[in-house]
């Protein structure tokens, strides 16, 4: 990293690019003042900013390291920058010298055709370049795309979204010019890459720090993310034998598995999310929010978990951080001080989630972190028998609250997913269960890595529409995998179905197709289990299903091996295209299709009623497609038949697992 | 007006208002620089602001009545205020020192529960406290409220609006604490009512000078604006007989007419806006866009005006600033230089209205503006025989455009409405007409009061609805009425059908009544002529309307008082309750009723199904119902039975026109 006076002002370089470029007439440094207007409430935020005050920093004075900056020359300094750098890596260090500053905005040299990528798990767009990215941790929305009737009906009941809510934003971005960028915040901030010549970071306070990576190869920004943000464990070895059943039928579930084994299903798991029991609102059955096993609605739980056992089934649960009111667990945190109080009053801060209260355990609190670690994740749920749970939610920390190490909520609501994460990380190696007990979260931020062994890319649409569907969730496993995510996952079908939109037999297969090449299979009832496809209503669906599964299975050395370069250089099992062929430009902007690992190229079939599907191969290898055995050029576009059963997937010549591949072919 | 320093700052009161508090850890005037993005299509624009800079003045000097500012101390002035006062009256001019501000924010104080009305002709929102206006002539959108499925429908098309949307903008507004404020600029701006302790003025440029007026009483304010603006001639004697009949069916509108003068209804006008003949689209019939009598479409036009005249009944047309590329004015407008011309092509700057390219006439062009009035608007129209037309349009300039007089298209945009508001005047009073030959106009801006004698309130949807129907005449009446027009009316009936949007019978006769208590009576057949209830296609609708365009001409000599009082002093025909009940509070906020003068309250139906409407009656008077002669005490709120022909209308008792409204409950 190089610091240079230029004129009344200073260049920073990383390598061989410009990180910063300042000049009196073109300042890149902005602050002032705002004043925010957030309106919340379960999950979905109206977020808006009064700036009272911007003001461009257009006096700079450089002293080694360190850089002072001012409105103008005479003006008193407002903000000074240190900067540190070694090899590759670089910081700037912001400090600032008015107390009165909350809001930040920098400018970074774009250039043309530049892409971006990152900004956690982005569920539409995974080059951000041209657009607005907000950085919140929310609901996704359901809709995200308003041009759509479905978009706007949820509108209308605060359940709508847009293009970039997700549950796991991260402000860090990787630029085509090949450095990593990262915003030490948990503030809100928010990536806008619409201007031409720069790109421009907002933050909503003075940000500690911008870390800074910068490597030959895109690889190696990956890999040193990874080691910035955390690695995770290998993928447990019961995992990789089949897919993880999700029933949420009470006690019918066990009978349910059977049909699945009759049907040749390859079974890892059996996930039940009702086995904590079920709370009957207006609204329909919703889980009881008390984490512990429900005698009623599981009756003889243990015994079941120590039948499955014996067949080589693992069985998965389900926990949240809120607790129901009239849970005991709730009344047990709240005597103790564990819960996140209001702001006006000595009581804990409970929000309503559809006629019932919870409120928030506060994992700021380190005897509270403990007690859900241990208590609860080491004791009600592992000592109890899980080997699995989806760790839900963790996006609705509300903005006034008050918290035992007194962050203000404007700051703890994004870093809430990451202490999540944290909890039960700790709940799981507390028990030496890590790489073994396997939790699975849809929310995020920096540093959930360390802790989250597995993402689940949230409550997708039950369709194949651009913006809450099917696709989406390659989107975000290829955005969340460069930020050091390695492993994602989703609900096979998607989960969401509000209105008209109904999950069919097709959505369930071409969703299975997919799963078979990602690092977990795992099914969804959805929220709607009677009104929609399920794997085992319709014997089509189960056929394809099990042999999907026994796909995924026929993989696992594949996977295993993928799992262990994961646990090496941080590289995710899906990977973009541009990953392995930066050499090939077209490769850059698609989101489409991924490499799982470096030798099979995936294409699922997103759209309805498609009998083939084309997609682009890179150039610089030959491709061979796994089910007709044909090889294909890289560097075109290709079209191959995808009929049920056969997803366009393609492995690379001369890979050292082509036998391996070429075997897909004569799978049952 | 009082200049007093205050501590680092100054405070400027008029009479006993403070209208700016400055202090350097309070400044009221913040300057900057913007970027702005502008999409404008049909009308309809999507306008977004980059800040690029946002700075608050802290520092101020006075010297005598000029105030200087800077950021700070020690740094150099970047605005200059020159304050000037008189009795009520003040100035504050501003000049900008640094030539690169194009933004300027002002705060004004506010105080709770402060009403502050104007804007403009706004159609949602009568006190504008707590929300947000942007001031930018456009279509106002169908519909105006996203919670409607008609909005998100419309909004697809990109014809959607919002509750701020209006062909009539414009940056004054009057205080409940008794002052006016204008804000002299045709630049973008905004007036921001939602801040707690000050309203926030943005304008995009440094403008010319905020303009203020105090006076003791709310009436005083409006001669004070009207004097400013400009006032309207008296109403035509010729319009005081009854209804302006709008039919657009060709030769055989006279035809049609004759069943309304059998049914007995009042009739003033004949208006066929296709007397310029039709255009065949796929979307329908259009208009012909040059400005010249089509005897294709109106054979023996002026035989048949003759005809009409010896019956007492004037004829009414239609012209609009464009001019279609394949008419023959549009070839003498480009022969002559009189369009305006693109930014990058020595070319006129024709836009697509939907299958038709039209040209603009430019009337920063002296001798353009001069040919549209003399040929046009005198030759054309007023000689052809016509006694008054719709002059339809004036918000659709574009905002890159290259204009004769150098003013550019972001400041133009506008002032436009205003401009052809004086060409059309222009054209009227060079044939002597000035009071006689009547125009209506949608669009508006600051000092269209001087220009257009008749504001109509734009295209209504047919329905009942919150922010597009019946109901936002009336907001539309009053809040324009406050800034010096004197004169409003409607579509009876409204406009626009679109989707499932229909005008029912109901909602016709509803109208009508209201109609009958304004300035102007006149029927429009719609945009879909043949899907709509007619005025002549039910019986029961045509005997109601001929009822109520009885009632209208019953009451010409009172509204003959009207029109003489807005000559003389401003005051609008429609008034809000507070107008002359300032001392009853409740009557702040009322915008479902009106005074029509000051003795008669009118609170018309504006919802479907009701037999009984209710509405509040000011304290300080007491108020006689027309149809049943029952005397309520004012200051409560009042049910009266609200039969079709009855609407609820009540006059002051004591009125020196008790006598007339008594006599209107005879009425056959």
């Amino acid at each position: 990293m190089a610091l240079e006076a230029q004129g009344g002002g200073f260049v920073l370089t990383l390598g061989d690019t410009t990180i910063l470029e300042h000049g009196a007439d073109a300042p890149c440094l902005f602050v002032g003042r705002g004043v925010p207007n957030i309106e919340g409430a379960r999950g979905h935020y109206e977020i808006d900013d009064y700036v009272v005050e911007r003001i461009a920093l257009r006096h700079a004075e450089i002293d080694g390291g360190t850089i002072r900056l001012a409105p103008h020359e005479g003006a008193p300094w407002v903000l000074a920058l240190r900067i540190a750098a070694e090899g590759g890596n670089a910081e700037i260090a912001f400090e600032a010298l008015d107390p009165a500053i909350n809001r930040l905005w920098l400018r970074v040299p774009a250039q043309p055709g530049e892409h971006v990528w990152g900004g956690g798990e982005q569920f539409s767009y995974f080059d951000m370049a041209g657009r607005h990215f907000p950085l919140w941790t929310s609901e996704p929305g359901v809709g995200r795309d308003k041009s759509t009737l479905l978009t706007w009906q949820c509108d209308q009941k605060g359940a709508g979204g847009d293009y970039y809510h997700t549950n796991y934003p991260q402000p860090t971005w990787i630029s085509s010019r090949r450095y990593a960028l990262h915003v030490d915040t948990s503030a809100y901030a928010a990536f806008d890459f619409r201007h031409p010549g720069f790109h421009e970071i907002e933050v909503w306070e003075v940000p500690a720090r911008i870390e800074l990576w910068a490597r030959p190869r895109f690889t190696g920004i990956v890999t040193a993310l990874s080691d910035r943000f955390g690695r995770q464990p290998p993928l447990p070895e019961w995992l990789l034998k089949g897919a993880v059943i999700g029933l949420k039928d009470g006690a019918e579930s066990f009978e349910r598995l059977k049909a699945y084994e009759a049907a040749g299903v390859a079974i890892s798991g059996l996930w039940c999310e009702d086995w904590v029991g079920l709370r009957i609102t207006s609204f329909g059955n919703r889980l009881f929010w008390d984490w512990q096993w429900n005698a009623d609605r599981y009756p003889d739980l243990p015994a079941r978990i120590a039948e499955l056992d014996a067949r080589g089934i693992r069985f998965l649960g389900y926990v949240n951080p809120y607790l129901a009111v009239d849970g005991p667990l709730y009344a047990e945190a709240a005597a103790n001080g564990y819960l996140v109080m209001r702001p006006d009053a000595d009581e804990p801060y409970v929000i309503d989630f559809g006629e019932f209260d919870c409120g928030h355990v506060d994992f700021t609190n380190p005897r509270a972190a403990a007690w859900f670690a241990d208590t609860i994740i080491g004791g009600n749920l592992i000592d109890f028998g899980l080997s699995g749970w989806m760790a839900d939610f963790g996006e609705y920390l509300p903005i006034d609250v008050r918290l035992a190490n007194g962050m203000d909520g404007m700051r703890a609501h994004n870093a809430w997913p990451a202490l999540w994460a944290e909890v039960n990380a700790k709940g799981v190696a507390g028990r030496g269960k890590t790489g073994e007990a396997l939790f699975f979260m849809r929310s995020g931020y920096s540093g959930a890595q360390r802790h989250c062994p597995m993402l689940w890319a949230g409550d997708q649409s039950v369709d194949f529409s651009r913006h809450d569907g099917i696709g989406t969730v390659i989107c975000a496993a290829l955005s969340a995998g460069l930020l050091g995510n390695a492993y994602s996952h989703s609900d096979i079908g998607g989960y969401t179905s509000l209105f008209d939109t109904i999950r069919t037999p097709e959505l369930a297969m071409r969703w299975s197709e997919m799963a078979a090449f990602t690092a977990m299979m795992r099914t969804h009832e959805g929220n709607r289990p009677r009104l929609n496809t399920q794997m085992d209503s319709d014997p089509q669906v189960l056929a394809h299903f099990a042999r999907m599964t026994r796909i995924y299975a026929y993989l696992a050395p594949y996977l295993r091996k993928l799992s262990d370069e994961a646990v090496a250089t941080g590289l995710p099992v899906q990977r973009p295209l541009f990953l392995h062929f930066e050499d090939d430009p077209h490769t850059y902007a698609i989101q489409t299709a991924y490499l799982y690992g470096a030798d099979l190229l995936v294409a699922p079939v997103i759209e309805a009623g498609r009998s083939d599907w084309s997609t682009y191969l890179p150039a610089g290898a030959d491709w061979v497609h796994v089910w007709s055995g044909e090889t294909h050029k890289g560097g075109q576009d290709v079209t191959v038949p995808a009929p049920f059963g056969q997803p366009p997937v393609f492995y690379r010549a001369g890979s050292p697992d082509a036998a391996l591949f070429a075997g897909l072919s004569a799978l049952g």
